[in-house]
């Protein structure tokens, strides 16, 4: 859909503009393409964003920091980037630029949460705020759902349901609606292939008081599901279903329900109370089954990418491309036991392309390399019984102080705080400063977080935990999976992230964490300045590599087991 | 007054409890002690605390980390201490624990702010809070105000109000009303000995929209003022001089205004409006000649202490007492040019009272020093140009490896944080952990803040800057004055401390602030264990100690000078 048919549209409903978020009734990262308003309107590729389209004229779209510089490349022109990091955020933009301006702006309710649109509320009483959609998005093609196996899973789903009835703060609700697709799916244990790089099955689940559930959802066959605990209904009979509840209390999160929840509850006088979204909670802190099977995952992934590091270390660079690096690597990767499919579409960024945080490979990609600089590969696979997400940045050629400076410095924030430790509950945004503060002092940041959770078979971004300098303000806890990704970009230059995903682990020291290192997968000896580490991060990174070797040596040819070897040398010998 | 009076009184009143606090209508830390009715009532000397008094049985006094083995030790039978730090706070406390008690609580209106008072009314819907006193305390004796010379202040008062006038978020106020004494005294560039250590004049201030300033205040003498820029009023002329706002619109800051300013407000149908404490802003950010001042009385400050630790280093240690101690720095600092008072009372603890985070030498201090442990001397002074505040710990005989250690990690937090590069606008909530994370690497910790803000001739705990790990989230500046000050507390034992005051100031990378010390007094060389320590810290070490040596050499006796250079001899060599 082009712009002026939105603007054409927003005119006739008497509309000054229209927010168009990158997201459906689900409120999820990952969507299918063909369900990309945002990109359709913007040519935006990039998976966060939100663009104010105004009836005349311009549009605005609102990206964070990893997006600023990908943005600008892709939007359509009358399309202006505002890049909310260090920035004004999107509310407040709304607040000082339209601060006397009383305007009408158009939202889809099932594509804002309630607490989106009582912000936008509360904060901007000169907007009157107009919902323009009644009926949520429904697919036309069908997807399977199966069961994620309790070999896998680790707890049934009868047992989460207790646990989650146990967990609710009010006892005396009539029920609870669940409408994050990751949440349901883990739940019920079941997955889906509705989406290309997240097996969650998208539906809505809705708990009455026994504990019975009801599962909303259109575009699903269930058909290999040999018994269901639940009862199923199309996404059009939720507002009848709801109906029921009138006059009763129903708890919802705020944060992950669609702003249309409230509207159909509201119409039909049902209570809503806000409660915290018990299953994201819950899942956060992995059961033992899960850690042993996201181990087991991790090196089967380091398996795939030594063979795929060795095999590139075999090739002449000038015949390499972004496009065959990532085709490469998927095969690598489909070949190990277990793998599902990829978790994210890779990022091959190689030279400049790196500087761009999230950059996706495009037709200009196919233009082979020319041989001294790095390559970005940020890539994550999903397996049965486990989410992989890591970043390695390669040297292809010969390198320079310049690169070598740099990537000891990123190397070295990835090291300080993959080495913290801290008292149990301490939260995210506390211990982000501690990678960002050794880049500072070179004058060096990164304008994305230090790290994200990782769902067990499910998103590969999972909340509520995260490493980040505005947000997760959740406490860690022994059992829980992040990613530690400190960076360092340079524009038209070049990129360099290094990531790890860690498990949460207790150190030997009494009341305190620690974090223990999932990925398996050799650092860029090249790029190393020994000079630049103390000698404890020598004996992390020999540690680290100690490791690597010992586990993957035995599940590897004879020239992968060589190379492997020298890639995990001991330094400073 | 006995804690049975208070209860008889409180039954009289038909209440079931009542909230007793420690500070009056300027609801400041720092108070005079017959104006102390929280120790009167429970004997707990601490800078803060609140009781809470139910009419029969028992009282419970809310403490934070810093006093929790304090208050176990000097409050009354009867009296319950609860200690705050990683427990419920106060709010929390009477939330959960009278949650279905529907009751009548007490409190003075004069001595809770708006904020504290509505969170309470808020957060605890069961319990009436009835306000219990109309009329503010007043003190019998008369304090002189004296003008804070334009050579150390730098700016005039005509200056200063502009500079707020500017900085009002709503210029369309009727008037702001000032209640924090601190403020209104770097407004006027006035001073008084109101305090022992504080030579703030207490008073409000009321700036009507047209400049014109109104001060409050009853025992002051103002006498040796010239030109008063203000027109002066008594305490209880107050409710009818903000009877003219009827109608009209008042700015206050809701953090540091009594909660009976609002009562008198909705009595005279005024409008407040919450802005921010702007003084307490503008102030935290020193101007040139502040610093320059602060700079100077520093040097002083360290020839004081220098002579000191001289002296100290001559006795025979099983002759010294802490009072001895107090009495003997105090002369030393007395000496000074500049200097006035003390910035508040000496914390001078030998061995198991150093655990004691704010110990006061009391009666048993009298007995003399057995050798072999650590004397943590906490202390400070007001000079006419600065306010100092530094934390040495000093090894009294022989030195023993549990010590060493323990010092060593203490020193590695102080330069960790000390050394740190961060962005401007970081907040000390970020910086906090960079201290912590030293100590919780062996498990260790301490139960207090990582620094306070400081006043300039002013009191020396300011807001609204801190580094700490649940408040502080104003950003730092450039100009701004911290303290550093992590340590470590084993009860029953010893308590280690090392304090520097630093200012805010632009590093050499661009964007990039850093600090810079303005405390210079030598560590305890013997107990620094050089093997914890990497090339940075030893070299962060001998930079620290010949800036020392250099700067305080000239102004020492021969034998000071020599002491001086060996405390302050290069380690690592």
């Amino acid at each position: 859909m082009l712009l002026e048919e939105i603007q054409n549209k927003i005119s006739k409903q008497k509309l000054d503009a229209i927010i168009i978020t990158r997201n459906n009734q689900f409120l999820e990262e990952d969507i299918r393409k063909e369900e990309n308003l945002l990109q359709q309107i913007s040519n935006f590729s990039g998976s966060a964003g939100r663009l104010l389209i105004y009836s005349q004229g311009n549009a605005i779209l609102f990206v964070d920091g990893r997006y600023e510089l990908q943005a600008e490349q892709e939007v359509r022109s009358k399309i202006i980037v505002h890049c909310t990091a260090n920035k004004l955020s999107f509310t407040d933009w709304l607040k000082y630029k339209l601060k006397s301006y009383p305007c009408k702006i158009g939202y889809n309710p099932w594509c804002l949460s309630i607490k989106e649109v009582e912000t936008l509320q509360k904060e901007l009483p000169q907007i009157k705020l107009i919902a323009c959609e009644e009926e949520p998005q429904l697919s036309p093609q069908t997807f399977k759902v199966f069961e994620h196996n309790i070999e896998y899973a680790g707890i049934s789903s009868e047992e989460k349901l207790s646990q989650v009835i146990n967990a609710l703060p009010d006892k005396k609700l009539d029920g609870i609606l669940i409408t994050a697709p990751d949440s349901v799916s883990w739940l019920l244990n079941l997955r889906a292939n509705c989406l290309n790089n997240t097996p969650v099955m998208r539906a809505y689940a809705l708990i009455d008081k026994d504990g019975h559930i009801s599962i909303f959802a259109d575009n699903l066959d269930f058909s290999e599901i040999e018994q269901p605990n639940f009862q199923r209904y199309r996404f059009n009979e939720l507002p009848n279903i709801l109906k029921k509840y009138k006059k009763k209390t129903l708890g919802i999160s705020r944060e992950t329900t669609p702003y249309q929840i409230k509207r159909i509850s509201e119409k039909y006088k049902i209570e809503l109370i806000n409660i915290p979204e018990i299953c994201q909670e819950l899942k956060s802190q992995k059961n033992e089954v899960e850690l042993s099977g996201i181990r087991k995952c991790h090196i089967r992934d380091g398996v795939a990418l030594t063979k795929f590091l060795y095999w590139l270390d075999q090739q002449d660079i000038t015949t390499l491309n972004e496009k065959r690096i990532i085709n490469k690597l998927h095969d690598f990767r489909a070949e190990q036991d277990l793998y599902y499919s990829e978790s994210f579409d890779t990022i091959a960024a190689y030279k400049e392309h790196g500087a761009i945080v999230h950059y996706h490979a495009k037709e200009e990609a196919e233009k082979n390399f020319t041989p001294n600089s790095v390559l970005l590969l940020d890539s994550g696979a999903q397996y049965y019984d486990g989410t992989t997400d890591v970043t390695r940045t390669i040297m292809l050629g010969k390198e320079n102080q310049e690169l070598i400076d740099a990537y000891t410095y990123v190397l070295k924030a990835h090291i300080k705080l993959s080495s913290a430790i801290f008292p149990t509950g301490t939260s995210g945004i506390k211990l982000d400063i501690l990678s960002r503060e050794e880049l500072w002092k070179h004058g060096m940041d990164y304008n994305h977080g230090t790290g994200h959770g990782v769902g067990c078979f499910l998103n590969v971004h999972e909340g509520p935990i995260g490493i980040s300098s505005n947000y997760s303000q959740t406490g860690l806890n022994k059992g829980m999976i992040l990613s530690i990704e400190p960076g360092y970009y340079l524009a038209n230059r070049y990129g360099i992230r290094i990531e790890n995903l860690v498990e949460v682990t207790t150190s030997t020291i009494k009341g305190m964490l620690c974090f223990s290192a999932l990925t398996l997968v050799p650092y860029e000896q090249k790029l190393i300045n020994i000079k630049l580490l103390d000698t404890q991060e020598i004996e992390w990174i020999n540690n680290y590599h100690q490791r690597v070797y010992n586990t993957l040596k035995n599940k590897l040819s004879k020239e992968e087991k060589t190379w492997l070897k020298h890639a995990c040398r001991k330094i400073g010998e």
